[in-house]
């Protein structure tokens, strides 16, 4: 473990995370909106608190390894999640307590998007900016991580996604990959929200509402400047847009950033992943809105655009809201935040257990029945023409494992919050797959739940963006070890 | 496929299945309830049906394969449990529609517990021996089927199963398995039944309850002749014979059978399922009674029996009730029913996903964080003594993502017919674990469930009975090919 190393980068990125509050406190100034001490004073004790870290862990700085590449990546959340919390605690609106204001920071930068203020709308100017900017800035951290580092620590059959794409980079040291890489990610993040941004803007929002949207699209976050969220605008092309940026934000960005180097676009058919997410979606769509439509629920214009947004929105795991989604016939909210577990695709900004993890697992399935039949065949398992190794396969297995009882767990732990089974159940769904909004009692938002309850989604929420391993595995004594 | 064979099979089941009816014909021709045509005219129709099976399927008799075996399982429980519906649907009382009876035998056979019955206390006698018997009859099917075929099948990673156990018989043929095995396992069934009979008759049960009951409770079948269920004794010490009953009865017969042939019992601690199974139950008892007593919920005494009955009774898979189980704190009864999901030991005759597989995940999914840490390390996967292979691995693996699949859809469906979520989540749980009793709507039967979904949870109860796979397998095209 080279802790110093590791303090140091923790220390210049509090100090880069600081300026995600001296934007706010610039626009609090210029409006006057009441926030300006508050955001000051996180500013300078965040920048301050990096400062300090930087400057007293100098010296040599050795390669990092593995385990390093571990405690960075949780720390990164985890430290971000905590100062992020500042200004949401001091400003006198919304003043927030404790973990009131560290759950609104980890569900922004881990762009869960479940929130526990009412009255979004009186917010100040500042405040609204910066929980959307929040969100911007974890849909790039979560890009150049999942792309650049977690292939190497081989997170539950990371190494897979790994050796299908031929990705950016390929060696194993982290320094170069970071640099080299997430230059080249960050611009074609930067592009793409520039893009939405302009689409919101003549489709009618504000200049304000489409950057501070086009923020939480492309990191899939799901935060907005509305209570009433993208419903407030009132608007089917909106909706449109939004789900256009949706599914582009929700697919790798290791294969965008291939059709971009090479400008090929038809490797995004040639991906299996985005395959089989976008047949995913599309299957899920065709359902919803037919039911929607031929129950008649509603008309078949309201039924496609409602059915087709809300799809999309949970599936990829934003959560947005236009609708009042949560009133359909239950089973469509339900069935639809199981998808939310699929997610987006491995190396997008989406949550949950990500499409090619899923896609692997139907495809063992399958193959399992078909040995069934079969016992004495050999019948490899593929993906697209890469023949998986069986290490892999059982990492993304154990994976799942795991997922699934930390998601059963913190239900049961939530209901002993005094949440129901559907809230509990919904809100460790959209907290674990970074989905936003659950169903029941935190339908509309999660200003009910208890202090205690607030903490544990908050690592729900932690533990999903982390991929549930890089958080257990520090946990475990031998990781620690010489 | 050897279709004829299986139709004698088929046919010769179907024979000594019609003589379940015969007794309790004479019951109650013996105390005049007001059943005997129903039993006689099902009796009747079943033996007849059986016989002109038989008797149309004759000739050569070939040796039966893999497929065939699949085949014969899935018919087993299917005609088994429409034929044994008959009563049910022809008496009087209950007087069931077609899909209740169809549920309720179906949920006896299966060693479900679930029913659709209320006022089971003004039940004919006859009709009460009857439910009592189909459990009975359900659980020593249960054992020869795991214990002698399944295994050949290798379904769900059973052929570990067959590794570790040095169990019964080895060699690769169905008829010799069955005729030889079944003997020894039926010996031992009886022998098991007529302790706890006599145990529960002298705790005070009467003669008759006491027979009934220690059907159910071998079976770990859960139905009793009382609306009350267990509660209706209102006896710590029943509760307690009931509890080590249900603790025997939910560890694998193949153990029990090399016990019994080489009389030496340490061999129960020897084995690594036996170990996890009840440490699993232990843990779980002692949380469940240390927080009904430290709550303040029940006294010492209540909760310590209570805590222990239920947590065995869920566990296990039983589904016995005494106390008002599904009034405590909500997260205890939903955390019971999750432990259900990994219900007894291989070749017992509990349900759910069998304590074996969920041991192995979670040594894989323990494995899979030391792999992380140390990369380049070969960890080998071990049950007690014995390397577990691979291809194991991944078949309990594609075993627990399809149970996963196949559970929540019919939790949608059941949504879709009209349960809320917690209804239909505890209904889709306690079928497909062959539990018995749901919460919230369904905690104390499944009377208000539409027809569509008794259907519905009758396939659950099959799909568990017959680990997933043998009625998944049966529907792919590729088993029906030559
Ligand atoms: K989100
Ligand atoms: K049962």
């Amino acid at each position: 473990m080279h802790l110093t190393t590791i303090c140091r980068i923790i220390g210049m990125l509090l100090m880069i995370f600081s300026l995600t509050m001296a934007l706010p406190a610039a626009l609090a100034a210029i409006y006057q909106d009441g926030a300006l001490g508050a955001f000051s004073y996180a500013f300078g004790l965040t920048f301050l608190s990096g400062l300090s870290l930087w400057a007293l862990s100098r010296g040599k700085q050795p390669d990092l390894g593995i385990r390093d590449g571990f405690l960075v990546v949780a720390l990164f959340w985890t430290v971000l999640g905590l100062f992020g919390a500042l200004p949401f605690y001091l400003a006198d609106n919304p003043g927030l307590s404790v973990s009131a204001a560290v759950f609104e920071s980890v569900s922004g930068l881990t762009t869960t998007g479940a929130t526990v203020i009412t009255g979004i709308d009186d917010l100040p100017i500042s405040i609204l900016f910066y929980r959307q900017f929040l969100q911007w800035l974890g849909g790039i951290g979560i890009i150049v991580i999942a792309v650049a580092i977690l292939p190497i620590l081989g997170i539950g059959g990371m190494q897979l996604y790994r050796a299908e794409t031929p990705g950016p980079v390929k060696d194993n040291k982290l320094t170069p990959r970071i640099t080299g890489t997430a230059k080249a990610l960050f611009f074609m993040y930067v592009a793409m929200t520039l893009a939405c941004t302009l689409a919101y803007w003549a489709a009618g929002m504000s200049f304000f509402d489409a950057i501070c949207h086009s923020f939480s699209t492309v990191a899939i976050g799901g935060f907005s400047t509305h209570d009433a969220s993208m419903g407030y605008f009132d608007s089917p092309l909106i909706l449109l847009i939004c789900t256009v940026f949706m599914l582009i934000a929700g697919m790798s960005f290791a294969i965008h950033y291939h059709v971009w180097r090479s400008g090929r676009v038809r490797l995004y058919m040639q991906d299996s992943e985005t395959k089989f997410y976008l047949g995913v979606i599309a299957t899920a769509t065709l359902s919803v809105c037919g039911y929607l439509i031929f129950s008649g629920e509603q008309t078949p214009l309201d039924g496609i655009i409602n059915g087709l947004f809300h799809t999309v929105s949970i599936a990829t795991t934003a959560g947005f809201g236009a609708d009042d989604f949560a009133a359909w016939p239950s089973f469509l909210p339900v069935g639809l935040l199981l998808l939310s577990f699929i997610g987006g695709c491995a190396g997008s900004t989406g949550g949950g257990m990500k499409a090619v993890r899923v896609m692997l697992v139907a495809k063992q399935g399958i193959r399992e029945l078909k040995q069934l039949i079969h016992p004495s065949a050999v019948i490899p398992l593929k993906i697209g023409s890469h023949r998986v190794e069986a290490k892999v396969v059982s990492a993304v297995w154990s994976f799942f494992g795991v997922y699934l009882i930390s998601f059963l767990a913190i239900t049961l732990a939530m209901m002993a919050c005094g949440l129901d089974f559907l809230s509990a159940f919904s809100a460790t769904a959209a907290s674990i797959n970074n989905m936003g909004p659950g169903l029941g009692e935190v339908a509309a938002n999660y200003s009910t739940v208890s202090h205690t309850g607030k903490w544990i989604l908050c690592y729900a929420m932690l533990l999903g963006r982390l991929e549930i391993f890089t958080l257990l595995v520090i946990l475990l004594p031998a990781f620690w070890r010489r």
